[in-house]
């Protein structure tokens, strides 16, 4: 599906951390056959910055014709937010994303603005840059970009989900 | 798939207004045979509310099982938005939903807060409150409830597209 190459394909993907009992999600579990399968990885030039790349099928589409689904866009933003505050919690912890406990995120807070329509076709690019992070939310900016214009920005708030007992 | 039975399904849903060129929507158009067809209505109690119920799939998880993925949530509630804002702007232009020309919205503002987890298995209750219309915007507050509690709300801004050329 959705995911495709990019020269961070030789490393793991945030998302593939993921243990296996958090691992379902629709938009990027890597157990979920019918999902979308996001994947996450750090900006090769900004520390702060993640990316991920996704093209979407052509069934994706919103109700006016060539253009992507706004609800689409807003669920894939959505996980790689999450994934992102993952990476961004175990960076804060000084841990590598295999050390135990396992850290996921949900999302709190999901606001977005939709600047111009998302072509349908194209690679598209997400883009999260971490504004805050304390040990038990993470902040983050986020930006869906296609053919080199952001259609649509906004903002994330992640929150840690406490550790099963 | 999800759209399930009301009381209200006697009559014709929002979006099953939608022109054809307009209805291939993957959220709730009634064109897109892999969609998930959410069908909103105006609720029969409140005159500036509407309502949808939406059965998630099961493999519409979130990363815990048990919990909807939360960008379905955003996904479903966009639909709902917008179909709310297109019956809005006909009921302010005094005109039927089957009257031309067609009004069609896009979402501007989609802004959520996820108050607790929303679990799977159960029929959602989707709510937008209509807050203020003009002749080019729809702004509504969006509540998503489960087994009685609201467990997802937020606000959309959606604004008239301009009639095809």
């Amino acid at each position: 599906m959705g995911q495709i190459s990019t020269n961070s394909m030789d490393k793991k993907s945030f998302q593939e951390y993921y243990a296996t009992g958090f691992s379902h999600c629709y938009g990027c579990g890597t157990s979920n056959e019918h999902g979308l399968h996001v994947k996450s990885y750090w900006a090769e030039e900004h520390p702060d910055e993640t990316v991920a790349y996704f093209r979407p099928d052509s069934h994706h589409t919103g109700g006016f014709p060539g253009f992507v689904y706004g609800g689409l866009i807003a669920a894939i933003l959505d996980c790689h937010g999450n994934g992102t505050a993952a990476a961004a919690g175990y960076r804060f912890q000084s841990r590598p994303m295999d050390s135990e406990p396992n850290l996921r995120y949900v999302t709190a807070n999901l606001n977005l603005n939709y600047r111009r329509p998302t072509p349908m076709g194209v690679d598209l690019e997400l883009r999260a840059h971490i504004k805050e992070v304390t040990d038990r939310k993470v902040l983050m900016e986020l930006s869906l970009i296609a053919e080199g214009q952001v259609t649509v920005e906004g903002s994330m708030l992640s929150v840690l989900l406490p550790e099963k007992k």
